[in-house]
């Protein structure tokens, strides 16, 4: 059975709290496993959360501030001692190349061949590498070159079996229409999927660190089933968060309200806060965004809202 | 009151177990702050352990696998984000060079000037920096470059006011003998500190890892109060400690008993052994070494055990 969730391994921001480690997120993704922004001590935290370097298909990386990658060098040497034979693609900010290249071989440890390296420049929109996944970035509004991430299933197509016997299709006809778009039935007729299916969109992840409000947020999650998004403060520290370009939570809800995503999960918190302070949070989210909200916790798993197009 | 303590940030080698973290050691030593060996996810441990930034005065690190420095660039950037203000020595072996530079830059923040490099050839004895402490350094026997480190308090004396009263020499006059090392007294005899006092040995901290059994070993550990020394393997990996260069707990007491240190910590273990091999760990070790060992566990504190020729 496909999976779809988010295993939380870290949620602060700058520096880790006793509740919070760095950053980190591990998306598994049916037979993809996709880390997201690894901060020091994701090695960690993947041992706690039953999570092994094999399950590794991709990195992705928003930006080199230490929250966001400092944990690169931990996974990619235990890569490589793990002898994880399957390719791992990492994306990142080309702009920082000089710290990619330091994280990447930081210590001494036998290399592994099978890191392939995708910088991103401005320009970049898709990153290669999956079939059934389109993995689109944009740039964010940091102090430093920030990609945000959106991971979307590509749109398909849900067969309608009434339909399918209307039109006389039946056994491996089924798969060739799907594979074809396109069939001439028996007695000559032309069939479209169109006729015999309604279309149903792909799943999106959207994933969008370390910004101060921008457009770009906003087209990232557009409509998607899950957006992870930093909310480093809470409305007392509006300025402070505009003049770090970092988001309110309250900034984070309207960018997911102004996307129509279905779930929020904030995340990134700042170290001055404590449990007492997580209710608001969620409070001031949800004045903008009315869909459910999480508050990430480490080592949680959140799994990806099922499909509302399909009978469940 | 001065306090002499070792405070274990974590005690895993090569990779971190739910239990135990990646190697890192904090002693505290007086006023001293003397990090040792920062694995990865050390800035969270010191979090863990009540210890911040700002407590650092020294690090040492024995070697750059991954498990004894990837912790650097986390510390490095904490000591700059919290403002500390004094010096923060760092030595390493130089032929690390490369290793150290990309790990005191590894990522994007705002740098601070208290970090002085200390890169030490296998020549180096001597690591400079503080009257009150010795550090000295052998090169050990690894699969790369590894230092052992000896810290020790210089020896000194103990007064023994009986002897003082009878030479007449009372108030300032003391601290003047103590500064001199001689003094004329008023009925022009001269006295020197040992008509006065007795020496008084200073105490010493040794920290060897990644080795196998070697001379240099023995030597740091010569006499220590304590010795802090890897012990990865288990009588039954015996050949594997070997061909990695590594220690047996027996090896490590062995060591332990030669160097006829005070109390022996072993740390450093292989993930393969669980919680019900540990006690092999202290009875292999006390096979060797007749006295008290610890088997270290992460965020333990282990005080470094009082002066013996001193009334307490």
């Amino acid at each position: 059975m496909s999976v779809r969730e988010l295993a939380v391994l870290g949620t602060s921001s700058a520096v880790p709290t006793r509740t919070r480690n760095h950053n980190g997120y591990f998306l598994r993704w049916d037979n993809h496993g996709i880390l997201l922004d690894p901060g020091e001590g994701t090695q960690r935290q993947m041992r706690l959360a039953k999570l092994a370097a094999t399950d590794i298909t991709r990195v992705l990386i928003t930006h080199f501030h230490g929250d966001h990658c400092l944990g690169l060098p931990g996974i990619i040497q235990r890569l490589a001692r793990d002898r994880v034979p399957h390719p791992v693609r990492v994306a990142y900010p080309a702009d920082g190349e000089q710290y990619w290249r330091r994280l990447r071989h930081a210590s001494v440890f036998h290399d592994t061949s099978v890191i392939i390296s995708q910088p991103l420049t401005p320009e970049t929109t898709h990153i290669p590498g999956d079939k059934d996944l389109h993995i689109t970035t944009l740039p964010l509004n940091h102090s430093i070159p920030c990609h945000g991430y959106r991971i979307a299933e590509p749109d398909g197509w849900r067969m309608l079996p009434d339909r399918l016997r209307a039109h006389g299709i039946h056994g491996p006809r089924i798969s060739q229409l799907q594979r074809q778009g396109t069939l001439t039935t028996d007695d000559g007729r032309t069939v479209t999927l169109a006729d015999c299916a309604t279309p149903r969109p792909g799943q999106v992840f959207a994933f969008v660190m370390d910004t101060g409000e921008c457009a770009n947020a906003v087209e990232l999650a557009r409509g998607a089933d899950m957006l992870v998004i930093e909310a480093t403060f809470l409305d007392g520290q509006a300025e402070l968060a505009r003049s770090y370009q970092h988001l309110t939570a309250r900034q984070a809800g309207r960018i997911a309200a102004q996307a129509q995503v279905r779930t929020l999960v904030l995340t990134h918190l700042s170290e001055r806060y404590d449990a007492t302070d997580e209710p608001h949070f969620l409070a001031q989210a949800a004045q903008e965004f009315d869909g459910p909200i999480v508050l990430a916790a480490d080592l949680e798993r959140i799994p990806v809202p099922p499909r509302t197009d399909t009978p469940r």
